[in-house]
């Protein structure tokens, strides 16, 4: 028997417990449509969902905490059973993770967007026409080319999509504690770099003088002609996943940025899905050589994002008929919720509670339908993000009794 | 007028607020049965419970945290308002308060079983063929005639019941860090007392040498030839419930264990009732001497173990049968709830929430029965079980305004 000293005194029973599948919603949450009184999930046609529901314990999760709109990075690390607040990424180091980028402690890493800066240097388009992959590729490459990087220090410039650039810095002694120089808007000229904290001094001087160098380098190009940064932080690995709750893990999702999140907690990442049918397909691959496993879909987001009620209800139901190949592994514990809510009526993220369920064997079902109505009524109540991994882990037979 | 400080800012009104009394119906939450979709307390004929819900608030009890399954001891201090992680206490302490014994500050206690171990010193059998109780006590005076203490300390063993036995050492400079000796399965040997703080190295060779010596005692016997131990815990007094709540409170409960903890909190134990009708006996007469009641009945408990759906019904309405003479006494304040769930479907303590109801003047009622589904929609929500001591209070007119 293994005992691993867990946060709040966990101990787990060993390592033969239960399998635990993760399926998240990207924005599962909404809110309810004017004419009918109903939110995406409501209304969307998902009669997997609702089977599934009926033998399910019901809930509703609060990923940060009452109010709080949480980001995709500590959405997901509540999920995982980390704490969002004293666990806090910047979203530096989550894009880094997201393209792959084998990032080591104490490397910074920041977000460039490509942008559009006119003869006085003041912005005129954040994100300098939203350049194409291979045009946004190409502006990257023209940099590469000539850069300097500062002495003794590593620079790596990645193009991630359409204007999106990863900047990561590696060396002794640098620091994060920088703020963002994309001035928020137009009509303003960058921010220079500045230090919050005088241990980040030098590596501030360090940045600036790479932006200046980029500038100088893009002179001639009509937009793409410099780099806002934003998302400043530096790497320090999370106690894993393993580690925490002796679970072998993977992550199953088509965008990188939440493969990244899922590594920096340690979780396995093989396979890049390019559908959520292929999602599904990754997961059945790999079913059996893991304990844990987490599977992401985001379409539900994006439709949110766009203000597409239907559409949002349609990504839903999408993943509904998906539902049956996955129940078909049948694993001890089974798990669909949402990161955070993203409306269609507010089309952002939003701080409303998120509709979860856990279906297993030790389940107190409460209703046949899962959606927001439904949730709320349910045994768990509202629940912290996080402590769903405790749940998972006790619906998988796999903690200790507390006490004699 | 008494003002006392209390965690979390409570402020006691005085002494002259009402009665109260907490029914605990141990391992009382259960799962639904497959083919009813009813729990073990939906499922019994409780028609007195359900008229006291009628004017009861209601709401379902989390004892420990999330997904954590409680052990006997933390479920009845979270239920009696004590941080059951802060205020974790070790199964030692527990069996020696169980079987009446007068600990004092800085005493270590264990739990030791009699156990069978074969000629090369492997464990056969752990609990050596669970003995009578007779048998077990003519082991341990035997060992009683001829065991030296070691220089300067104390050692006491009190048989507790069939193969279960208490030991106790008094001294200066215990220390209690210390992993059990019992292997937790047969074919092993049992593992050398080993201290897992340099500060109870000297106590842990004192152990060993008790123990090496109670082999050589017990050498000649068939069966019960060694002692296994388990859950060392030194012993620091809690604040009493009478300090922190102004409450003079007592205890009636049949078993030793839930004596034990109610007396860890300075709760008189007065009496031991030997059936579920003689603890209301002891109840009836006491009432009208103390503030507080707290009244225990095991069987709910021992039933979900045997994993006997039915008998742990009938068990909680049998409780429901003796209710009347409860609330023919008229306290101010009566909770009835449990101090885990011990499911028939699960046969282990769980981690599900508790039902729990609160009957008084101040009840804000919502539905006419008492029940899992009932009380996930009651008026209290979900709470950790250590506020019912505030809500108790409340109820019981004892507590201050906050602010002004």
């Amino acid at each position: 028997m293994t005992h691993t000293s867990l946060p709040h005194d966990l101990a787990l029973r060993g390592v033969d417990g239960g399998t635990i599948i993760l399926v998240v919603l990207d924005g599962l949450g909404g809110l309810p449509h004017p004419n009918t009184g109903r939110t995406e999930l409501e209304s969307a046609a998902t009669p997997n969902l609702d089977a599934l529901a009926a033998r399910s314990s019901l809930g509703m999760i609060m990923p940060v905490a009452e109010g709080i709109t949480p980001g995709s990075g500590p959405g997901h690390l509540s999920l995982f059973g980390y704490d969002p607040v004293t666990s806090m990424i910047g979203r530096g180091v989550l894009s880094a993770l997201g393209v792959g980028f084998d990032l080591r402690p104490g490397d910074v890493a920041a977000r460039l967007n490509l942008a559009t800066v006119d003869d006085a240097g003041v912005v005129t388009d954040r994100r300098a026409g939203r350049p194409s992959d291979e045009e946004g590729q190409r502006v990257v490459d023209k940099v590469l080319a000539v850069i300097r990087p500062p002495d003794g220090v590593e620079v790596t410039l990645i193009h991630e999509k359409e204007h999106r650039v990863v900047l990561v810095l590696r060396g002794e002694g640098l620091g994060a504690d920088l703020e963002d120089t994309d001035p928020q808007r137009t009509g303003l000229k960058p921010v220079p770099v500045t230090a919050t904290d005088p241990a980040s001094a030098a590596t501030a001087e360090m940045i600036q003088g790479l932006l200046d160098q980029v500038e100088e380098i893009l002179v001639e190009e009509p937009q793409a002609n410099s780099f806002l940064a934003r998302g400043f932080a530096q790497f320090s690995p999370y106690p894993s996943f393993e580690e925490r709750y002796g679970l072998g893990a993977v992550a199953v999702a088509k965008y990188p940025m939440y493969r990244g999140v899922a590594s920096l907690v340690g979780m396995t990442v093989d396979g890049v899905p390019g559908s959520n049918e292929e999602t599904v397909g990754v997961l059945e691959g790999h079913y059996g050589d893991y304990d844990f496993y987490f599977v992401h879909f985001k379409d539900p987001d994006s439709l949110g994002h766009d203000g597409d009620f239907e559409g949002k209800a349609d990504a839903i139901a999408d993943v509904d008929a998906l539902l049956p190949r996955i129940t078909a592994l049948n694993p001890d514990v089974l798990i669909v919720t949402g990161d955070h809510s993203t409306p269609a009526l507010y089309r952002e993220h939003s701080w409303h509670h998120v509709p979860a369920l856990i279906a297993s064997k030790w389940a107190r079902p409460s209703a046949e339908e899962f959606g927001e109505a439904a949730c709320r009524g349910g045994d768990l109540g509202v629940i912290p993000g996080k402590v769903l991994r405790s749940l998972a882990l006790a619906h998988a037979a796999r903690l200790e009794k507390y006490g004699a």
